[in-house]
């Protein structure tokens, strides 16, 4: 097991109607704050509504940034910032998807830094100071609601890059399955496809002495294949929202990290996919991990896919290397059978982009640690998944 | 899955080595602490002179309380307050297991608290204030590294009583698998029983419908179980300390019990049988554990005991109540292998004082519930495990 610093402060208020706590929760740090959403989908079910009359009844100010979408823009992370400082507001309140919470946890940084904010994504500026960042959950995907990371879009370099902070931590956050009930039955599969990549980039690591983290990730993977045909059929189904919510958090708050040399070249490529192509992060990486299975897969750490298997899958008293596969078969089925797209040409990227793709992946050095890839590599994983 | 609110701040510093953070992380807090430790292994093993190097080598000035025993008596907490009171001490710095660390916490409780710190056990007092308590873990048991918890001995009443409070979650804990390289084997194996058991009392709940915390409590018992045996015959092998010493901080940090209302029962049964003789708590809990599985299993919780069964020792293909009786022993078998009791005569504890016990174990009402327990219950499951 690798040297660690495990520390997450963040605080998670969880369960149907916790979100009477948010007036209290938020009075703890302001009375000033930028509320943050995306394109409306709160507006249709309430969840807007109960919000604001929380502020509201609380005396809270505040200003508004709508419309931030799936793949957040830079460009609303400027607005927020000056809202912010025009303002004087001393909160960022995201209510809405990962997006939105990652919106806002860089317009939180923002405010404190003087030059643009996509410095901090090109590296030329470090997140030294942040405004308090609140949550309010409405989709299980990102597990951005108890981690520092935060991934922006820039539409005028096609590019979308991340970046993590200790200071992005959101002080609280609210997660009541309840608010996932009108989450369509393709985006709870593309947030499951999250969920389970995120697992997938820590379990799949190039140390296998964390056993402990690693039955933990099969938990998480468990869950995700336990409850998200269930969250599809019966959409409110309180039991399949509730642990598929969880699951989100806990498979992206820094615990099963601890101790692995993490992998993350999938999440690296399906960056450049939807750097491009404006398709949902969840559905690019369930497309992608299937074939980054394959092509990884070498005599060297089959063990690692037949512990997938077994513990996973419950595949059983099989040849080793076919375990392996079934279990990479039954990752592509199980996407499939969720109505996700298994094919890179079904969600309208063009062939003639894998190449532009692959370079731009590998532009910072190689990519993965459970398998290192180059860029032949990377192009070789995208045209099987064209 | 119940509401919760989960919110755990604690730092945690993992690895050989990380002991080089203990100056930084102290000085964060204070000049000035109280050094706790217990009856003198950490003089034994250099692990208390590395400590003063680092309080030396920082500037940092520190006072002494030596002699904590294994079952930490308020003597002993009454005079690390007076110590901090005498010397302006700022913060609480425990170097040991569990017990020193309990100690530690209402030490810093007590510290701002002006009657006597067995107030706050007896529910006179409650915690309000608390100076910063660290650690620098010796033991894999308690989690009492990265919770609030606290338990404390009184000799004079012949009690043994808990409390928690957010207050006294440490601030930073350096956790050196290294560091348990000389405890041995029997108390090994009494660790790893407490950490089961802290286990057990969250899996063993009374809602099902925590599918995800289910599935993490059956990695955490499952990684006790493979290493169990490997760090009592080899004491150095860093892989089974490390796994053992995360287990033990996961298993009782608070994300096991979200969602879960969970039983305690065994727990409140072995502090009885502790107060009065001055046994190891995780003996005490691998002896009462598989008696209290076999009392409580009924029809209705059957189920339970067979995911049981089959997630966390691989048994299929049976009738269910076979495979829960199957399960059970393999728990009294796993335990008894380990080198541990299975009878309370075996460590002599009196039958004539079982019914003392057991009345007051229920003195506050009935216990666990997963099944609730009268004091005829409670007395029955001492009876059986005499």
């Amino acid at each position: 097991m690798l040297n660690f610093v495990f520390h997450n402060p963040g605080k998670i208020i969880f369960g149907q109607g916790q979100i009477k706590m948010l007036g209290e929760e938020i009075k703890k740090y302001a009375r000033r704050v930028l509320l943050v959403y995306g394109e409306g989908s709160i507006k249709r079910n309430g969840i807007y509504d109960e919000v604001v009359k929380i502020l509201n009844d609380n005396g809270i100010f505040y200003a508004e940034l709508s419309g931030v979408k799936p793949n957040p823009r830079i460009d609303s992370v400027r607005e927020g910032v000056k809202l912010c400082r025009e303002n004087n507001l001393e909160l960022v309140l995201a209510v809405g998807g990962g997006s939105v919470i990652d919106c806002a946890k860089i317009i939180a940084a923002g405010f404190y830094y003087t030059g643009d904010p996509w410095d901090f994504f090109t590296r030329q500026a470090k997140v030294e100071k942040a405004l308090p960042v609140g949550a309010v959950l409405t989709l299980a995907a990102t597990g951005s609601e108890m981690n520092g990371n935060a991934v922006i879009s820039n539409e005028e370099t096609r590019e979308k890059k991340g970046l993590g902070s200790p200071l992005l931590i959101p002080k609280f956050a609210v997660l009541d399955p309840t608010y996932t009930y009108t989450v369509s039955p393709l985006q709870t599969a593309a947030g499951v496809a999250d969920i389970m990549s995120h697992v997938f980039e820590q379990y799949f690591s190039a140390n296998n002495d964390a056993y402990l983290q690693d039955r933990i990730c099969e938990a998480v993977l468990k869950t995700c294949i336990h409850y998200a045909p269930i969250a599809c059929a019966k959409p409110d189904n309180y039991e399949a929202r509730a642990n598929l919510m969880w699951a989100s958090t806990l498979a992206l708050n820094g615990i099963l990290a601890t101790g692995k040399l993490t992998d993350w070249a999938t999440h690296m490529i399906e960056h450049e996919i939807s750097a491009l192509y404006d398709i949902a992060h969840g559905v690019g990486l369930a497309i992608l991990t299937p074939f980054w299975m394959e092509y990884v897969l070498t005599e060297e750490n089959l063990a690692k896919f037949v512990l997938y298997a077994v513990n996973v899958w419950g595949i059983v008293d099989k040849d080793e290397k076919e375990m392996a596969d079934m279990a990479i078969e039954k990752t592509r089925g199980f996407f499939k059978a969720l109505g996700l797209p298994s094919r890179l040409r079904e969600v309208g990227v063009k062939e003639d982009d894998l190449e532009f793709m692959a370079a731009r992946a590998v532009e910072n050095g190689s990519l993965g640690r459970f398998k290192e890839l180059d860029k032949d590599d990377v192009l070789n994983i995208l045209k099987m998944a064209f």
